[in-house]
C-alpha cells in the first residue's frame, strides 16, 4: 500500500500545518466547518521531501491519488477537467507551514487550452472573459512553472496596448487570442517547449514546480537565516477556480468581522460585482460597502453574514475574509486573523471576553505591546495629512506628533518656551548639555545618530517625540536654520514631526489627543493579573515619576543623578566641581549642589511614597558637564573666578578618546569619593525628611559600571558609612539597599562574587550591548542599518536584546548572582526594558523586574503577561 | 601529653615550612646538613594559632618547653640565659610560611639587663660594646614588644649627639648607660610599665609581642589582599647571639656562591672586621673583599668557602648567606637563593647543568622569562649614570636606550634621518599617522598615553625605545620645545631616553650593547624542549620578520597590513579610497595600493619561508588615515583635486565619539567589500610569486573584530573567491587558511558557531580586554594608576591577562570553538602574548600559540617553557 499523499480539503483540519501546510491546513478547517470552500486537494509536505527523495521524481502514487481527488472535485462541481462543455479549472498553490519569500507564485485557471477555453466562452456566454483567463494563464505558466522572463510577456501586452494609450481592460477578445498565440511564441523560443495543451501535463507541471520552488536560492536563504529546517516541504494546493466576474449575479470582495480600526463589532467590508479579486485590488473602480449587499442580493448576504460570524467564533478571533460570489452561489476563499490598529485590538480583545467567546487570559495575549505605543501618544490627525509637505524621513526615535517653531540653541529654547511658545529643538546631535533645551521643547529633531543617541534615549524617556538621525537635514548653527532636499527652514519656522514615522513636515499640522479608554486600562489590569515580572520606570524628576506612576510603574528603576545636573544655575557648581583641583575645593563645590540633590531625591520619594527608588550614583564622564566654544569657557572662567587657561587646559585634559570606555561610572567615585558621599547624603537625608513626613521610602542605591567586586566594596562601605551618620543624626534608622548595575561582561562574568556585597543587580543592558559587541551606539549608524537590512543582525541589538549574545551573559549573570545571594534581585534598566521581545526574554531570564520610559510602562506590564502566559501554555 | 610547640633547630627540617614557618625551616635545614648555626629554636605557627584560641594566652605547655630548649641553647653555646658570669644574649624573630608586611621586627640582645650588661662588659673587655648592645636592646624592646613611639628614642639619642655633631660612634660608655636610663623612664611614662629587667619576662613578652604582629592590621590587610588564610599564624624563632664586633677576630659579612651580576663561578661578597651586620648595611665603613679573608683568616675563609659550595650543592643554586666570626669563630646565620642579574641568571643555570647539579627541566625554570628583557637591548652605560641629569621619569613603554636629537614633528623626524641624524620624536601623544616618524626615530617619548598606548605598543612592536605617559612634560608644538621641571629642550638639543626604567635624561650618553652569549641561545634551545604552545611574532614589514626570526618566532600570528598603510606615498592612496564615493573610484585607489600590499607580502613570505604567516584585512576606523590640521586637508584636497569642503566635511563624517566600538574591523570589509577583495588579491597573487620561487608560504587570513559568524561568512567568502580566481589564473593551488580574531565577548560567547567557518582563532587580548571590562586602554591613565596601586586592581590588564574576567571568556571561546571544530588552531596576539604569568595561563588554556613582538619572543619561549614544566611538575 503506498502512502497517502493527497489529502481532499475535507478530510484535514487546521491541527495539520506540518502536513498540510498553513494554507491546506486553513481551507480544510473551512470545508470541515461547513463553509462553501471551492473544492480542492493538498499534496503533503511528505510528499515534496518524497519528491526530492526519489531524484526529483514524484514518489509512487502521487499522480493517481492526485487525478483520485480531482474526481472527486469533479463530482462536487459537476465540472470536468480538460472537458470542453464545462471545464473544470484550478488553481495551484504553493503552502509551507510557514509562508515565506522565494516560494512559487499562485497559477491560475490552469485546465484552460484552446479546447477548454472555447467551452468557457459558451458556458459563460463571455468569450472575452475566456480568451482573457486562457492569456493570463499562459503567462502565469510560463513565468512560474516554466520559467520564461516576465518581461517578454509584459512587452507583449504593452507592444498591443500601443505602450499605454490603452488599459488591459480595453483589450478585445481577438487581440487577447492573438497575444496568447505569442506568449506560446516566446516560451518555445525561450525554454524549448511547446505550451501543453494537455490539463493533466499542465497541473503536473505545475505541482512539479511547486516542489522546486522549495530548493530555490531565496527560499533555502531565507530558511537558514531564520532557523527554518529544510526538511519541512511544502505542501501543494489544487482547488477549483470560481469567478466573481460571470454576471451581475457575480461578484467578489474581501471583509473584516469587525471594525479593525475601531474595533466595533459590525461586518465591515466592500465588494465589486462582476469583478475578479485583483479588480478589488487593482482599484480601478470603487467598490460598494458590504452594507449594500444586503440590499442587492440579500439572501447571500445573510448566508454571508452568518458564515463570517461563524468563522469569528470558531478561531474565537475576527477574521479578515476573502469571497466570491459566482452565479449567485457564495464561495469562501480564505480566512485569517485581522490586522487592526491598536485600538481595536484592545476593544475587540475586551469586547470579546465579555460576549464570552474567550477568556481573560486569551484577551491579554491577543493585544501586540508594541501596537500599544500608538496609544499613548499624540497622533498626527489624519484628515491633515493628505496636504503635507513631508521634506524628509529621519529615524522613529520616540513616537508621538508635534508642532513647534524650529530653534537651533537649548538657551533659546528655554527662553521662548518661557514666553509661551511651542518651539521644536533641531541640533545635529544633542548633548547632555542640551538638557534644558530639550526640556523646553516640544520636540525633538537631530540630523545624526540613532535609536539609542542621546537625543532618542532622553526624548522617549521624556514622552517627547522625536526624530532622529534625519541624515538629509544640513543644520547650520550659523544661520540659525536647516536646509533639506532644497528647502529651507529659518529660526522661527514652524515645523511638524512624527515621532512615531519618523517624517518631518513643512508646517503647522493639527493632532490628535489619543482616547486611553476604559477598555484599555480593564486590559492592563487583567495583565497584571497574569505577569510575575515587576515593571518599574526610569524617570529622573518627580514629573517623570508621576507620568510613570499613573502608567502603572511599580517604582523606580533607575533615577539618573546627573540629568538634574543640568537644570537651572546648578550646572555652575557642577563645573566648579569638575575644575576644581583639591578635595577642598571640591567639598566646597558638592556642598552647594547637594541640598538641592535632596531636593529632588525628596520630590521623587513623595510621587513614589511606599515604592522603592533606585538612584544612581554619578555615572558620565566629567566632561560631558562642561563646555566646549571658547566663548563660553571664557565665561565658566569669569563665573568661577579663575583664569581661561586653567579652564580650557581641564577640559582638554579630560578629553577621552573613548569617553564609553573611560574615566565614568563608580571609577569618578573611587578617584573622587567626596562625589559618592554627597550623593549618599543628599539621598538619605532626602529619604529622612519625607519618612518624617509619613511617607513610606524605599532608596536603594546603585553603584554603575562596576566591573570588579574591588571597585563595589570601597563604595558599599561609604554609602553605608554615609547612611549611618545620617540616620543617627536624625535618630531614625530606614531600610535601604545598596546594589550596583550589571553593564560590563566582566561584571556579569564575576556575578558570584559582585553579589557577595550587592544586594540587587540591575542589568544595564545599553552599555553591557555596547561592550558585549563592541558597538557604539552613537556610532553604529554609519553600518547598523545595512546590518539589519541584509540581516546580518535581526534586529538593531539596541532596540531588542541581542539573546544570543547578550543575553548569555543575562543569564548567567543571574545565575552566579544567585548562586552567592539566593534572593539577589535583579532587574533590568536598559533601553530594552520596554521591548516587548526583550522583556519576554528577561522572564524567561528570571529577573524580578524590568524598568522602562514612564511612556513604554504599559507596553512592558503587557509584554510581561504574555510571557508568563507563554510560560503557563509551555507547562501544559 | 602536652603538644609539641618547640623546635630545637636540629630537630626541624627544610620540608616543615608550615610548622616552623620559612626562616624556621631554613635555619633548621642549615642545622641539620651540619652547617654551624647559632643554636636556636622555634615555636610553631600551631602555637601561634593555639595563642589565639585561648584568648591570648599561651598554650598549655609553651612556655616549658621554651625553657627547656633554652637549656639546650646553654648548653651548646656553655653561655647561660640571665647569668651575668657569661650571659646567654638571644634573637627573637617573627617567620610565618611566607614574609609578610606588618609583622613583628627582630628584637636583638635579648637578655640584658644592668647584671647582664655588666657581665657581657667584662667578659668582652669592651665595656662601650656592651653598654651600646643594653642600650639598643631597651630601644628595640621598648618600640617592637611595648609599642612606645620610635621618635621618642630617636629624640633623644639626637639630643645627645648635639643634633647631628657627632654620630652613633662618638658615644661614650657613659653616654650610652646615660641614654639606657633615659629610654627606660619615656617606656615608663609613655606605657605604664617598668623595663623588664628579668630576662625569662623579656622573653615571654617578646613572644607573645609576635604572636600579636600576625594579627596587626598591616598584617591582615595584606593577607586580606593576597588571599593568604589568617589561620597560618607564624612561627617565632629565638636564636643565641653571636657578634662580629668583639676584636680583630671577629667580622660579619655577606656573600654570594657566585657572581650574581655575570654569573661567574667565584664567591663573590664582602666583609668588616669588628662589625656588626648593621655596620655592612650602613656603608660607613667601606668592606673587605671576601678575597682578603683568605689572607687574613685563612683557616676561617677556608671553611666557609666550603660551607657555602656545600649549601650551593644543597640547595642547588646561587645562595646569598650571611655570616659572623665571633672571636675566630664562624657562624652562618642566614642562606637563600641569591638575587641576579638576567646575565648572571642565564650563565649560572647552564653552569649548573654541565656541573651537574641541577637538569635542563630546572635549568629552564631558574630564569625569569621577563627579566630576559634586560638581555634584549641596548643599555645605558652604567659609569655614565653617575653624572646623569635625569629630567623626569615616565612609563617605561618598551625597553632599550637611546640618545637622540629631540624632534617633534614625525615629518621632520623622517628629513632629519635620512640625512643620518640621530633623532628622538617627542609627542603629546602618538597617532598612526605618526608612524613614519617613529620608524625615523631612535626611540619615541609622550606625555600622554599607558602602557599600552599607540607608542607603546608600535615602539614595543619595532623594538625602539619609549618612555610614555611623561606626565611632567609640557610639549609645545608651536615653540617645538619640551618644558620639564623648568628645563626646556629645544628641537635639535639632545635627550636620552631608558625605555627600562622611564627615564629621561639631558644630553648624550654612551649605551652599551647587550652580549647574546651562547649560553643564552643554549637556554633558549633547552626550552624549547620542554614547551607545548608555538611561539610566533606580530610583525608587519620584513625587517621585522626578520628580526623575529632570528629570536625564534615559528610564524607570524599578526601583521597588521594598515601599519604599512603609512608608508611613503602610500597614504594617498589609501586616502584617495577613504574620499572616494563611488564604488568605481573606491576600486581605482585600491587598484593603486594592491602591487604595494602585494610587494609588502611577498617580502614577509620570504623571510618566513616554510611558516605559517598570519596577515590580518584592514582594521582600525578610516578616519585615523586622514589629517586634521587645516593645511594638511587643504593639501590633500589640492592633490586629490577635490573640494576642501569635501574632504572636510568627509573627515567630520567619519568622526566618531568612540572610535573603538565604531565603524571599524570586519564593519569596513562588509561595508565595502572592495578592501577586503584588494588585500585578499594581493596577499594570493604575492603567494603564488613566491611560491613559483620556490618558497613554501602559508598565508593564513585573519578577519578582524567580528561578533557574528553573519559578519565572518561573507567576508570569508569573499576571500575564498578571490584565492580561486588568483589560482585559476596562475594555474597553482596553494594551501591556506581563513580564521578570525576573538576580540569581543560576543564572539567568545558564540565561538561554537564562528568556529563553523573560522579554520582558526586568534584572541586578540588588548580588544577583549578593552570590551570586557569596559576601559579605554588610552584613556584609563586617569584612574588605571591609582587602581593598582590601591590593589583594586592586581596588575594592569593591559599587561597581565586579567584571568579572572578576559581569561574566562578565552577559556569558554577555546572550549566552544573546538566542540565545533575539534582541531581548530588557537593562538593569540595581543600585547599578553609576551608576559610570562599570562603565558602560562595561555598554555593552561589549551592555545595552540602565542605571538608577540619580536623583541618578545626568546620570553614567550622560555615562559610556554615553564609552563609546559609546571604542568609536569603538577602531573606528580
Amino acid at each position: 500500500m503506498t502512502k497517502k499523499w493527497v489529502y481532499l480539503f475535507r478530510e484535514g483540519n487546521a491541527t495539520q500545518r506540518d502536513l498540510l501546510g498553513g494554507k491546506g491546513a486553513g481551507v480544510a478547517e473551512m470545508t470541515r466547518t461547513g463553509v462553501p470552500v471551492p473544492p480542492g486537494f493538498t499534496i503533503t509536505t511528505e510528499a515534496c521531501n518524497a519528491y526530492y527523495e526519489f531524484g526529483q521524481q514524484f514518489p509512487e502514487g502521487l499522480w493517481d491519488q492526485a487525478l483520485e481527488a480531482l474526481k472527486d472535485i469533479e463530482a462536487q462541481t459537476g465540472k470536468k477537467f480538460g472537458d470542453p462543455s464545462n471545464p473544470l479549472l484550478v488553481s495551484v498553490r504553493s503552502g509551507a507551514k510557514f509562508s515565506m519569500p522565494g516560494m512559487m507564485d499562485t497559477v491560475l485557471n490552469l485546465g484552460l487550452n484552446k479546447e477548454t477555453r472555447e467551452g468557457l466562452a459558451k458556458l459563460t456566454e463571455n468569450p472575452r472573459f475566456a480568451a482573457d483567463a486562457y492569456r493570463r494563464f499562459i503567462q502565469l505558466f510560463g513565468k512560474i512553472v516554466l520559467g520564461v522572463d516576465g518581461e517578454r510577456f509584459e512587452h507583449v501586452m504593452d507592444e498591443t496596448k500601443g505602450h499605454g494609450q490603452r488599459l488591459d481592460t480595453d483589450l478585445s477578445s481577438e487581440e487577447l487570442l492573438q497575444i496568447a498565440e505569442k506568449f506560446k511564441a516566446i516560451i518555445k523560443e525561450d525554454v524549448g517547449v511547446e505550451f501543453p495543451e494537455d490539463p493533466n501535463e499542465q497541473l503536473r507541471e505545475a505541482i512539479a514546480a511547486v516542489f522546486r520552488s522549495w530548493n530555490g536560492r531565496r527560499a533555502r536563504d531565507y530558511r537558514r537565516i531564520n532557523k527554518i529546517s529544510d526538511s519541512l516541504g511544502t505542501a501543494v494546493n489544487v482547488q477549483s477556480m470560481v469567478f466573481g466576474n460571470m454576471g451581475e449575479d457575480s461578484a467578489t470582495g474581501v471583509a473584516f468581522t469587525r471594525n479593525p480600526a475601531t474595533g466595533e463589532a459590525l461586518i465591515f467590508g466592500e465588494y465589486l460585482v462582476n469583478a475578479q479579486g485583483e479588480d478589488v485590488v487593482a482599484g480601478v473602480r470603487t467598490p460598494q460597502l458590504i452594507s449594500q449587499l444586503e440590499e442587492t442580493m440579500p439572501e447571500v448576504y445573510q448566508q454571508f453574514h452568518t458564515i463570517a460570524k461563524q468563522l469569528e467564533s470558531h478561531y474565537k478571533d475576527v477574521q479578515d475574509v476573502e469571497f466570491t460570489i459566482e452565479k449567485g452561489k457564495l464561495w469562501m476563499l480564505q480566512t485569517r486573523s485581522g490586522k487592526r490598529t491598536a485600538a481595536a485590538a484592545v476593544k475587540i480583545a475586551i469586547d470579546l471576553v465579555h460576549e464570552g467567546v474567550i477568556d481573560k487570559a486569551t484577551a491579554v495575549q491577543r493585544v501586540d505591546p508594541a501596537a500599544l505605543d500608538q496609544l499613548l501618544h499624540p497622533m498626527i490627525d489624519p484628515k491633515a495629512r493628505k496636504d503635507a509637505h513631508v521634506l524628509t524621513v529621519g529615524l522613529p526615535a520616540s513616537p508621538g506628533a508635534a508642532s513647534g517653531e524650529a530653534v537651533f540653541d537649548p538657551d533659546e529654547a528655554e527662553e521662548l518656551a518661557a514666553k509661551g511658545d511651542k518651539v521644536i529643538l533641531v541640533r545635529v546631535e544633542t548633548a547632555p548639555e542640551d538638557f534644558h533645551g530639550m526640556v523646553a521643547a516640544q520636540a525633538i529633531l537631530t540630523a545624526r545618530g540613532g535609536m539609542t543617541s542621546h537625543a532618542a534615549v532622553v526624548a522617549r524617556g521624556m514622552g517627547k517625540p522625536c526624530v532622529a538621525g534625519a541624515g538629509e537635514l544640513r543644520v547650520s548653527y550659523a544661520d540659525q536654520s536647516v536646509t533639506v532636499n532644497g528647502v529651507t527652514v529659518r529660526k522661527g519656522d514652524w515645523i511638524t514631526l512624527d515621532g512615531g514615522t519618523g517624517e518631518v513636515f513643512a508646517g503647522k499640522m493639527p493632532t490628535v489627543e489619543p482616547e486611553l479608554s476604559g477598555d484599555f486600562a480593564e486590559l492592563m489590569t487583567w495583565a497584571d493579573e497574569f505577569r510575575k515580572m515587576g515593571v518599574r520606570a526610569n524617570a529622573d524628576i518627580p514629573r517623570d515619576a508621576k507620568v510613570a506612576r499613573s502608567f502603572g510603574a511599580e517604582g523606580i528603576g533607575l533615577c539618573r543623578t546627573e540629568h538634574m545636573f543640568f537644570e537651572g544655575d546648578r550646572i555652575d557648581a557642577v563645573r566648579e566641581m569638575i575644575i576644581a583641583d583639591t578635595v577642598e575645593e571640591r567639598r566646597a563645590a558638592l556642598a552647594k549642589i547637594e541640598p538641592l540633590q535632596q531636593a529632588d531625591f525628596e520630590g521623587l520619594f513623595r510621587e513614589m511614597a511606599g515604592l522603592p527608588v533606585t538612584i544612581r550614583t554619578l555615572d558620565p564622564p566629567l566632561h560631558e558637564f562642561l563646555p566646549h566654544g571658547d566663548e563660553e569657557i571664557t565665561a565658566l572662567a569669569a563665573k568661577l573666578g579663575v583664569d581661561y587657561k586653567k579652564v580650557k587646559s581641564k577640559i582638554e585634559n579630560l578629553h577621552e578618546a573613548n569617553p564609553m570606555l573611560g574615566f565614568r561610572g563608580c571609577r569618578l567615585g573611587i578617584i573622587y569619593p567626596e562625589i559618592t558621599e554627597m550623593q549618599a547624603r543628599a539621598i538619605f537625608k532626602a529619604a529622612v525628611a519625607v519618612s518624617k513626613e509619613g511617607v513610606a521610602v524605599h532608596p536603594e542605591v546603585m553603584i554603575p559600571l562596576v566591573g570588579n567586586i574591588t571597585e563595589l566594596k570601597p563604595q558599599e562601605e561609604l554609602v553605608r558609612k554615609v547612611a549611618g551618620e545620617v540616620f543617627a543624626e536624625a535618630g531614625v534608622e530606614l531600610p535601604y539597599l545598596v546594589g550596583t548595575m550589571i553593564e560590563l561582561p566582566r561584571a556579569a562574568l564575576t556575578a558570584d562574587e559582585i553579589a557577595g556585597v550587592a544586594e540587587f543587580f540591575s542589568f544595564g543592558t545599553n552599555d553591557l550591548t555596547q561592550t558585549t559587541l563592541g558597538l557604539s551606539r552613537d556610532d553604529s549608524g554609519r553600518f547598523l542599518p545595512l546590518y539589519v537590512e541584509r540581516k546580518i543582525l535581526t534586529d538593531d541589538p539596541f532596540q531588542t536584546l541581542d539573546q544570543r549574545g547578550v543575553g548569555q551573559l543575562v543569564q548567567l549573570g543571574v545565575e552566579r548572582g544567585r548562586s552567592t545571594r539566593p534572593n539577589l534581585k535583579v532587574g533590568i534598566c536598559g533601553e530594552h526594558g520596554g521591548d516587548p521581545a526583550s522583556v519576554e526574554f528577561f522572564h524567561r531570564a528570571g529577573l524580578n523586574y524590568v524598568s522602562c520610559s514612564p511612556y513604554r510602562v504599559p507596553i512592558a506590564r503587557l509584554a510581561a503577561a504574555q510571557a508568563a502566559l507563554g510560560d503557563a501554555r509551555r507547562d501544559k
